[in-house]
């Protein structure tokens, strides 16, 4: 996935729930489902222009609570981490056997739910 | 810390700069740093009620912002698998010797770093 588009994607995840319900549907069919201006309008019975509009400001009013909170930079450096720490838990389980490997192989478990979740 | 106490600081922390600066102040200075309505009604050259109605407005708002996103309490779950991850990286650090402990020293070190941060 491409940065801008990762964004986006985390953007809509995190702050969605601010949006009014059009906006958040044109945003998502967009950037998500890949849909163009005009499938979206024809789907939602709004304008072309309308549809992007909407788009626009649902950007916007994300990007603007992002550069207040910061909370989804801090996500992305909290992945940054937990991979870090999954490389660690590899090598950790590649250096163990018998219980220590079990361990670590729980470790690792408990390390890829949170970067899933 | 109390239950109650530590969810007004998490939802400051997340959400602080969506406030007025006067909210996130009185918000600040009643629940962080304790002080009473009237020492902050002093300080800020507000009337008492002026510093209540700040606390409830911004309280009210940073609630609205949580129960749309649910931000503040996805990362309390995080912080619960992260502690559950620490446990079981002391196991390990206790199960082994060499290489291995060494690696289990580091990923301790990473889960705390993301436990304070």
């Amino acid at each position: 996935m491409e940065d801008g588009r990762l964004m986006r994607s985390m953007l809509l995840d995190f702050y969605g729930e601010l949006l009014t319900q059009r906006q958040r549907q044109c945003f998502d069919l967009h950037y998500n489902e890949d849909l163009s201006l005009s499938e979206i309008a024809e789907q939602c019975g709004v304008s072309r222009q309308g549809v992007w509009d909407n788009i626009r400001r649902a950007e916007a009013a994300m990007q603007a609570v992002e550069e207040k909170t910061g909370l989804v930079a801090r996500f992305l450096e909290q992945q940054r981490l937990l991979s870090r720490l999954r490389d660690q838990a590899l090598r950790l389980r590649d250096q163990t056997q018998g219980p220590a490997r079990a361990t670590a192989e729980e470790l690792l478990r408990g390390i890829d739910a949170l970067i899933g979740g």
